[in-house]
């Protein structure tokens, strides 16, 4: 059976690139940036005054004086007025733009004012304090965020201060959410006492809606005509199909059979997992991936996470994240020689250790605990018993 | 001057209650659940089939039977089949609901199926194996997802199966985003050389939008009589005001004397932080709350983190989450009498530490190093040595 590293190097083997696209600034939310964003000019653009007060040339105080003349006043946006001798100062607005001649801000706490003059009333003044020297963080042409950042609302501020009122952003795949099966019922439905409601897609929906995609979303009843003709359509208009269900051994899966009608490529069948284990991963000559997780809700919320963000991120050109590490907070057994993911909860302990505690399902079709856990721990195929203490890789969701 | 910890307990004295909405469950995502989301009925609501293969009577393996006539073959969604006698079984698919005469379902991997026949051919049948049993994971009126919790994925995927296609969520505050300053001029005008892009009301807008809240923004020229209109017609129409600039002792800085004549009472102004110590805080009669940042984005960004969603969170009354801490990477000297948010980038390290490395900026006007990084560590006010190793909460961005 396909190990689950193995299943990981296949889908990240299929790793796409769609291309580029214009996106106003304020709506580039989540997505990854194509190109470096940079710095049109300095960072800042001129000595700024971070404070309220005078401007002085700091030669007077190192001569001794510590009255000035008051000779105007400027505002923030307001073109820099000079002085002409040491005796003068600017009486200044933080955010203003020192003229040469000046270069050391005193705050109104450190001052007193009156008939036009001001007094210094501390002792210390340093040379350049209050104020923050032009192209100090960045100078023009820098990078602010770099091509395979994702935009947070820091670097939607920064694209605001460079004028980049429209990023290039990598283009997001195209997604069909399907699931099958007649036992499953539409959310406002009732069902029979032998079905249940559908929620698969909407799961996999949200989890999209997060990374920025709006996925279309479909059911298929289990007919095999109809699947057909629904999975060619999809090939046809997606990039990726996102199945849940129908990919197990029973009677009535029409979905393997279909797929391979319609010339999709089996990669991977069964992954040496659990939850997760008909996981299915396939390819159409077209390139179009289908990605068909059992039906079962918390197997099909593991490969998501785990397989298919890992997929997207590396298809976005997402720069890479560190990994999480936890501890576990108790043993715990599991004997089946599967990959187990465990949904635990995490938290810090004071040591500002991550500590995972393990809530256990009642099988992998409990996806009640769901709500009420922060990911999974990924327990090695290789031990059966994982102690207290023990460092693993979690997947947050 | 007020401390981190007094403005925290007034901004917290503030917590109010918007009431709750209906929101079509779908659209949840982030938003706070107002009430108990419970169990419709059974999860699951039957004893169900978590493989494909047969059903059978375990007490006929007991007996020493292994081979099985094939009454009839039931799909998930079936009504069930019973049997009559041990000798018989059910051929099966994952997802069906088993009659009260079977118990234990045998996967087609340990079988051989010929001429109508089953015969098992592993050793080894445990009584129940593969049925997900009724109730297992929730009982009937049971809570699947608390008052409280914020909608995850995996909540919507709880809501669609107990046929919850309406939430009731807590409102969310009508919030209004505004800056001030004629330096600051729109992300596609180009500034003089003195004038820079305004920024501030896009970072506060993104966050917001991560919270599920879609907020109006709108800037306000150094004008006292529009200043005061603005502010008016804000605390009017609006239960939050989020303004950015204009606090500070500049002789242009009119929002404090606007928000004076309109009578919101201040709370408090100035905190002893770094950056944001110009922060204040106050309250018009009718509840509406304004928040207003000093102008520059770095003490924007934090001020949103430590108080404002702070705020939001008790509001919405959500849950408590646990607090993040980390370890310094290395040592870290700040002398002034200020509790300091330094920005630094976050990792696990091989012991599941997270592991916090300072990016010093270049004062609190930089924000070119918010793309960069991951969260502010919280320096305490009472020193001003910070060791490597030193454990500080964390607020995350």
């Amino acid at each position: 059976m396909t190990t689950v590293q193995q299943a990981e190097k296949f889908v990240l083997a299929q790793t796409q690139d769609y291309g580029t696209e214009t996106v106003p600034f304020e709506l580039a939310l989540g997505r990854v940036l194509a190109v470096d964003l940079k710095a049109d000019r300095d960072l800042p653009p001129f000595n700024r005054a971070t404070m309220d007060g005078i401007a002085i040339n700091h030669q007077a105080v190192e001569e001794g004086m510590n009255n000035f003349h008051i000779k105007a006043t400027q505002a923030a946006g307001d073109e820099p007025i000079s002085i002409e001798d040491k005796g003068l100062c600017i009486e200044i607005m933080t955010g203003a733009a020192l003229h040469a001649s000046v270069d050391t801000v005193i705050p109104y706490e450190c001052l007193e004012i009156r008939n036009g003059q001001a007094t210094i009333t501390v002792d210390t003044v340093k040379k350049g304090q209050n104020v923050h020297l032009k192209g100090r963080d960045k100078q023009e042409g820098d990078v602010v965020a770099a091509a395979g950042q994702k935009v947070t609302p820091a670097i939607i501020s920064l694209a605001a201060s460079v004028g980049a009122a429209h990023l290039q952003a990598k283009k997001l795949p195209r997604v069909m959410i399907i699931s099958s099966g007649d036992e499953l019922v539409d959310v406002a439905d009732t069902p029979t006492p032998y079905q249940i409601r559908r929620s698969n897609n909407y799961t996999v929906k949200a989890v999209l809606t997060k990374h920025a995609i709006h996925a279309d979303i479909l059911h298929i009843p289990d007919d095999p005509a109809i699947t057909r003709k629904q999975l060619a359509h999809s090939i046809q208009n997606y990039d990726v199909i996102l199945l849940s269900g129908g990919v197990s051994m029973g009677k009535f899966d029409y979905v393997p059979k279909a797929l391979d009608e319609l010339q999709v490529e089996k990669l991977f069948h069964k992954v040496s997992q659990r939850p997760g284990k008909p996981f299915w991963f396939g390819r159409h000559q077209s390139g179009v991936l289908v990605f068909a997780f059992p039906g079962n809700p918390v197997a099909t919320f593991m490969c998501l996470h785990r397989y298919f963000l890992l997929w997207l991120n590396a298809t976005l050109g997402l720069l890479p994240t560190p990994p999480v590490y936890a501890a576990l907070a108790r043993d715990f057994n599991f004997t089946p020689p599967l990959q187990y993911f465990l949904q635990v909860t995490l938290n810090f302990n004071q040591n500002a250790q991550l500590i995972a505690t393990p809530v256990e399902g009642n099988g992998s079709g409990d996806f009640a605990n769901l709500a009420d856990t922060d990911a999974f721990i990924e327990l090695p195929l290789e031990h059966s018993e994982f102690k207290t203490g023990e460092i693993f890789r979690v997947w947050k969701f």
